[in-house]
Formats: structure tokens, sequence, C-alpha cells
């Protein structure tokens, strides 16, 4: 059997991830979705909990009908200690074989590691970044369309781009 | 829709687990089994790694016929503050609306923070113990019938059982 | 009897805060003055240490003529992961019934966790900041009329103006 | 001015505390009371939160006529390396000239990083013990004239002896 | 080249460990010898600092007349999480060949981790032991024949037995 | 006899570096460096591990002919709270008498905790900067010289330059 793991923050879970895992899944027989940084929530980068994030992205899954018997969803807390990260990783997840990566920390740390790397087949990335759909929540902009459907109605749900607002406010009292 | 929170360590998954899982299921939407003191692992009392845990958990509802899509399974960390578990646990988890609990801090910090608190449908507890079976493994008694049959194969296929004897013993150079 | 909470850094404790406390006070029955990071020190946005920071506050309240026994002065240690902030001051005060912030991650925080907050009475806020403050006394420009006469006197007493010059060198051997 | 610390963990604050803080009161001229491990709770030898310890002692020092003015409060988390124990103490306080504590590690680390420290006047100690008083609520026993007053009603108040009886229930399922 | 590790606390360092230092440095080129738990101190099982503990190794190591030039003195913080320590280990130290350990967990975690551990050469083990070094200082005996005379010398330098006699002690007020 | 520290993060230890530790040799019988922020590594300002650093620091002192016998190298884990850092460093080094360092902080903790600091004799600091090193690296200019032959070879050997290209690659999916 070959199992591997993809390996992001999903500060929100995009179209870019999902397409991510459809083609993996196609290439494995199980997939790990390691969601990073899982302690982190409330902060520019970081708006939403790691809870809030295996929801998205679970609903995603189903939304776009891929099994979620081939898919494990494991939050995994930094270690701060780059050193330590792959331990870490290994720690919190099943036994895998390969690592779906474009970070390029990331790679480094398991290529050092002696693991085996695949390139993510991105697809389109230039247009569904993480990045740029947190931006576009803070000014307003539409988003809805970069991620799935579901994920929308849910960051709408939990007000999370008033959240992601509200986080980027700056004020001078303190 | 309703849906519960099982808290343990699962250190390891046994039998009286998984009647306690199979009750609940009857009774909400959908289950999230949180792996308690995610981090810790190859010490007396948490042998087995989260990935471990998870494993055996996912193994072991499989083989049940427990259907994956209405279980979660999150590893959640300590967070040695006690007043902060609560939060904890929210902050990985999706909204739940009931904790199935027995153990009393456990029970005490979620009553404390309003939320709603059942006992958990014990089954036959006095036999099934988590520490019993890892004093069984060290001492090397039978224990391969208090846990379901995939959990049993998957602790010997990493020597689980070698493992928690070797950590049992006292050396005293150090 | 009404009890309010003031989250603040107080980097230093200036003439806005000690504005803001007198107008809660007249407000509630008692004030809890939370005196948040109190980890850190010796930083470029941090300087001073919570027991500095407590005295600053301590005597400027003192030479306000404000009653010591209407306040309570507590340093909460931050717990960089956002979503247990709101647990983390709950339990390290007393009992509260109300918040005072300006602060929007402070804000949304106790808003997502159910409590009541109100906007500061801010005064004069563009004059007072405290990042101002330190920027004038690391660049040496005139800072001592911003907060109060105590609390000049205390910085000049512990040499926190030369302290605050010297953290904001940069050095290029390391 | 002469300024003393008194270092503890107040779990909970009893008749021998305020004996010590009544004796230590009349030979200096401000007090701080230190409340240790202010990061622990709801276990076993540390049931209450900071805030809780906290109130106890500011009911109790307002009970018996104990100015405010004279008295810090301020709870200091541990820091696990022993070694770094009182830079710890010194940075969450104001300063101080003598430590007062009978606690053997305590005050070796003080007298180690050349701190004058005496020993606590302590009056009645055999009978007036947080361990003793923790025993007796968890077994049903009186406890109530250990305390002063105002402490034993908000104990009561938040179920505190409740909490301390349930904490002490073992589970055997996990 | 050929270059081992050595992993032990070293509270305090004895006869003991020095056999075994001897007879590895025999066998290799280089020799790491990790001081693990370097953060803790001050308390019962651990009583002197990092600091204190590589200078005794530093100095018993000159007065056998080992060269130092072949011994590498690295102190390791705890990790706590037991599946990340062979990677804290890894990256505190240079490259190593081979693990000399006797402790279960230490070989357990390096074996795990596809390393060549060796049992160590223990001479008269049942004498030199730590454990029994710090009960013989707690208790008055006689104890410095059981380490090198240098380490004695220092010891008795900084007061480290009665360092230990005080940890020892029990206090009933907190 | 006189015993110095020189702290620096020696990311990587470069030729100003060893310059600054010779002539410190000359002045005390023995020198301290410590290398701080041991923990991190395999980020932008902290591409090395500490165990590669020390590495590079013993190759380069063997390699410039000074006695390893008057040299301790000594990793130290930051503490994120400055003003617990000094105990810090003296719970992990042996006694000493004056502190070598020119990072303002560094300068100012040490003074404010009663300290001797001297200003370290740096020589050709303008050139010979890690910060400098590192960039170079990243942008494929030559570094090679300004680092000893004997950390070049090792950082070649073990890709560091490599590392250092690709932990500055950004990504954009995550």
């Amino acid at each position: 059997m070959r199992r591997a793991v993809f390996v992001g923050r999903f500060q929100p879970f995009h179209n870019g991830h999902l397409e991510v895992v459809k083609r993996i899944v196609e290439e494995v027989d199980e997939l790990i979705i390691v969601v990073g940084s899982s302690q982190y929530s409330h902060n520019k980068d970081n708006p939403f909990t790691a809870g809030e994030r295996i929801t998205m992205i679970r609903n995603a899954l189903k939304e776009a009908g891929i099994m979620l018997s081939k898919i494990w969803i494991i939050p995994v807390p930094d270690v701060h200690h780059h050193s330590l990260w792959v331990s870490q990783v290994v720690g919190y997840c099943p036994k895998f074989d390969v690592v779906y990566a474009n970070e390029p920390l990331t790679r480094r740390l398991f290529i050092e590691a002696g693991f085996k790397v695949e390139d993510m087949p991105l697809i389109k990335r230039e247009v569904y970044l993480a990045t740029e759909i947190r931006e576009r929540m803070q000014t307003g902009k539409e988003w809805e369309t970069l991620v799935p459907p579901s994920v929308a109605r849910f960051i709408k749900d939990i007000n999370g781009d008033v959240r992601i607002r509200e986080l980027n406010k700056t004020d001078t009292i303190c």
C-alpha cells in the first residue's frame, strides 16, 4: 500500500489545495493531510483554528466526492525547532512513503531526513493563493470563488471574513 | 445535527473504548474522538505515539464496520494548564454539543465551562483497562484478547509490547 | 458588584492609560488592570519587565489619588495560542463582567467567547501613544510629559530610556 | 523603604499564611505576596487558579483589616528551570530587600543568588497546613476553621471543595 | 573516523562514568558526552546545573589524563516528547556513528531510529550509582570516594552536598 | 584564573569571530564560547544546527592552532524572556569573570546583572559579517574567503549553501 503526506497550513483550504488533493489521491492508496501550525489562530497569517481548518477540509472533500476512507486529516503543532519537525510529523502520522510538498523548507527537511519528496502537481497556483484570499477578505474584495463552495459557506457562518478584517486593524493605545 | 466528543488517551485503544464508541455513535450524528496527550509517547503511561494511536483507532473502527464518515479522530496536545484545556479542545475540534467522559477532571473542566457532559455507557470497565493491558504487556501475560484483533496485530507489528517491556526496565548508572 | 477588565501591555504606562483608568473607575465598582505579555522585557516593543510596569501603574494610581482598594493589577503571560487567551485571562483574574478594550484582537477574542466588550473612552489617543513614547526615548526627544510624573521619575531611576536606546542599536558581528 | 517578598502557592490561603503576613507587615514597609505556580490549577496539589487564589488573599487581608496599600499580590508562573527562578521573581516584582521563606528550595535559590533570606515567623504551622486542608476537603472532614472566614465562603461559592473531591477520584477507562 | 555518543545526566559525574569514558575512548576516535536534561538543576534528581556538570566532567577528564581534543562535551535539553529526542541529540551534536547507552529508553529510541547502539562496558555499576551518591550526600554518609577527586573537591567548593540536603527537606506551610 | 565568555550565534562562524577568539585567548586563561539560540536551525537567520556550528568552531580553532584545553564550547538555548537570559547563561557555563560582547542587548542584560562587560576587539567587522555571508550564499556570490578554510569545506560537505538558497525561496501555495 502506498501512503502519501501533504503538508500545509490551509489558511484557508482553497481550490488549489483541493486540486492537489484530487491529483495525489489518484496516485496513492491513502493520503494524510497534515494541518500544520495547528496551535495558531486569530493572527494575520493564521486566522483559523485547527478545528475550523479541519472542518473546511472535510466539508470540501465530501463536496468533491472524495472518499474519506482514503484520507487522514491530522493537525500537527509546530515545534519551532526545525531540526525536530520531521520527527514531529512522523510521530503524529501513520507510516507513509512519500511526501508531497512545494514549500522549500518542508522539502529540505524531509530530504535531509532521507524521505522521498515529490513536487506537488500545482494547478493555477498563481491564482489560488491563501495569502491572496486572506488579503481579499481583508480588503472586502471577492474571494468566495477561490475556495470550494462549502468552504465559503463555512467561513461566512463563523464570520471568518469579519475576523480577518478586525485582526488587521491596528490600534495605537497599547 | 448532534455531534459528540469522546476524550481519551487510548494507550492503547481497547475493547472497552470500542464499545463506548459503538454506543455513542448510535445516539449522535457524528463523533469526535479526541486523542489526548498527543505529544507524549515512549513513557510508561503513554507508550504509543499519536500516529500509532490514530492508526489503532482507525483500524479498529474499520474492522468493526463503523462508518468513518461519521467519525473525526483528532489528536490534541496537553496544555498543562488545566484552566486552558477546554479551550484547547474547542480550538482543535469542529463544533460539538455534548461531551462523553468519565474521567473526573475532564468532566469537571467541561462542566465548569458550561458544557453538557454525559456519563459514558461504560461496559465491563473493570476488565478492559488500558492500565491493565500495559501491565500485562510488561509482565508478558496475555493481553491480545482485550483489544480489537486489528489493534493486537498492529501493536505486534511495531513491537509495541517489546517497547513497553523495555521502557519499564530500570537502570541505575545515570 | 460590577467588575471590569482593562487589558494592555503598558510599555510604558502613560497619560492616556491613566485617563482610561479614571473613566472606567467611575463606572464600575472594581477594575482589574491586566498587564499582558508579562513575560517579555528588554526588547524593542516590550522594554520593561512586568515588575517595572506594575510599579509604574501603582505609582501613577497613587499619585492620581485612585483608591488601590478598587484596583487589581495582575500580570498575565501570553499564551501564543490566541484561542486560549480568554481562558488564560479568566484563569488569572477574579470574576469580571465587562471588558474594556480597543485592541481589535483582544476585542474579537472576548466577543467570540461571549463576553460583553465596551469601547474604551480613549482620550487624545493620537498623542499619548506608547509606541511614540518609546520612539521619543530612542531618538532622545522629550517624552516625560506624556507619562505621569511618577512614571517619568521611575523610568529615569532605572535608566529605562538608556535601555531603550541601547536595545535599538543594531550590531553586525553576530 | 523596606520591602519584603513572601513566596507561596496558597492552595488555599489559610490562617497560617495570614499570621505570617500580619507579622511581616509589622516589620517592613511593603510586602509582596508572590502567588507561585500561577499557571496551575485543577490538579490535586494545585486545585485553585491564580485568579481564585488572588481573590482569597485579597478577601482575607481586607477582612483582617490589613491595608492593601502596603501589599502587592503578584502571580508568578513557574519556570521549571530552577536556576532561572530567582530571575523570574525579580522580573515580576518591584524591587525588594528581603525574602521571607521557609521552603528549602526557595531559600536555597535566593541564598545562592545573594539575597537576604529570613525565616518566616511561622505560627502553629503543624496545624494550618495547606496539604491537610486539601485532604480534609477531599475526605469531607471539617476544614472551614483552618482558613479565614472569607476564604471559606469563597471556596464554597465556587464549589472548590467539590472540585477537590472530584479531582481525586480515579478513573480506569483511559 | 569513528565517533561515539555517550548519553547521561551525570548528577554527578562519578567513577563509573569515568570508567565508561576511558573504555569507549580506547575504541573510537572521538567521543561526544551528551549532558542530558541540561535545563534542570536544584531538584532532588537533578541537583547540579549543566554548567556545574560540564565543569565536573572536564575536571575529571583532565585529571585522568584523557585528551580533551578527543572529547566533545555537549549539554542537550530534554524535549519532553520522546519521539523527538533522537532528532534533538542529532541536532546538537556533530555526526556520530554509534551510541553507547544502557538506559532502556535511550537505547529503544535510538534503535527505533535506526542507529547502532552498543551496551556500555559498565564497571562496578552496582557501586558507583549516581542515585546512591545523592542519597549519601543527603544522609551525610561518605560519598567522596565514589567520584573522581577533582569532582569531590568541586562539589564541596560549591557546597553541592549542602544543596542536596536542603533540597530534600520537606516543608509544610505551602 | 581568569575566564571569559564570548556570546554569539555563529551563523556561520567566520573570520571575524576567529580573530575575536584569538585576541581574547591572549588576555584570559580560558574562554567559553556560548553558541546562542542553540535550538534554532533551518531558518533564514539561523540556517545551521547547534551541532553544525559547534563542529565549525572546533574545526576552525584546531586549524588555527588554538589549544582546545583553553576553550569551552557550550550551546545555550534561548529563553525568550530576556530577564532570564543572564541566569540561563550562568546556569549552562562554568564560573566566569568577564563578558566579551558587542551586541547591545547582550551587553545591557549582563551590565544590569552586575557583570563586567568588555567591548570585543572587533577586526574588520564591516567585512566579516555573518549576515553578509548568508546573503552571499543565497545569491550565489563568493563567500568562501570570509570564513576559515575548514568552515568553508564543512559547509560545502553538508550542502549548507544549498540549504540557505532553498530556505529563502518563497512559496505561495500554503
